[in-house]
């Protein structure tokens, strides 16, 4: 976690590797947009109200790090576009969304109550993010270390 | 998720509201570093390299928001300071932290391996971060729905 080496260029923690990337406000909500479903620059353009060439930056920043991928397609009538899909490490993601809004509907509640709620497909049941061991048994926050590692 | 109205001032979205507060990479690097115990500026500023005034705007944003407490305290022959402490909400944001460094170790892997491992403190097995329905079973990402809330 805090560190005194190389803490710029290639830090070793995982949280700062992956906030090398993602550590944006407008990244995590492009990811947001694309688990929903979207692909094209316009649409995500119009849901987040982000100017056009921000986004592309955005974007491209994701491309090169293998969280999204750009697939080229042509509507009729249209020139060639590029639409925006999360690759396997962009779908990974999903716990990092899911946990930041389980910290915002406890802790940045709107008064309309929450706009997405966590079920299972198959029970239907509510869900959580929380710490599992490698059993599969839940553990409370209060129980869980993190264990620093030499050098 | 994706939301057209009232998108900038109160987005309904708990991602969007989380990261009102939290979406910016030196924030997280600082909640990060409280996490594993530090609390005065000087040990935020030295572990992260960031400039004075850049991090007391980030902790002032902290404080407001209700993610720390800032707590006087004076050393013998010292003038008064303050130190910064996580609040409960700032606590929670473990699940967080531990889900962004998870990712990081299975996406952004450094050459030298993990610098922090999950344990349970009772068990000492490693853990993760996962969903787990309201009867304590984890459920794989696939099975994972998110559904919308009609307004």
């Amino acid at each position: 976690m805090p560190m005194k080496t190389d803490r710029v260029l290639e830090p070793r923690c995982s949280i700062a590797r992956s906030l090398q990337v993602l550590g944006e406000r407008w990244t995590l909500l492009i990811i947001r947009d694309a688990h929903a479903g979207l692909t094209r620059f316009a649409d995500f353009r119009d849901s987040l109200g982000i100017a056009s060439d921000l986004l592309t930056n955005r974007l491209n920043t994701l491309v090169e790090a293998g969280v999204m991928e750009r697939r080229p397609y042509q509507e009729p009538g249209a020139r060639g576009r590029y639409s925006y899909h999360l690759s396997p490490a962009g779908e990974e993601l999903m716990t990092v969304l899911a946990s930041l809004q389980q910290w915002g509907d406890a802790n940045r509640p709107h008064e309309a109550g929450p706009s997405v709620l966590r079920r299972s497909r198959s029970s239907g049941r509510p869900l959580r993010v929380a710490f599992v061991d490698d059993t599969g048994t839940p553990v409370p926050p209060e129980d869980v270390d993190f264990v620093f590692v030499d050098h």
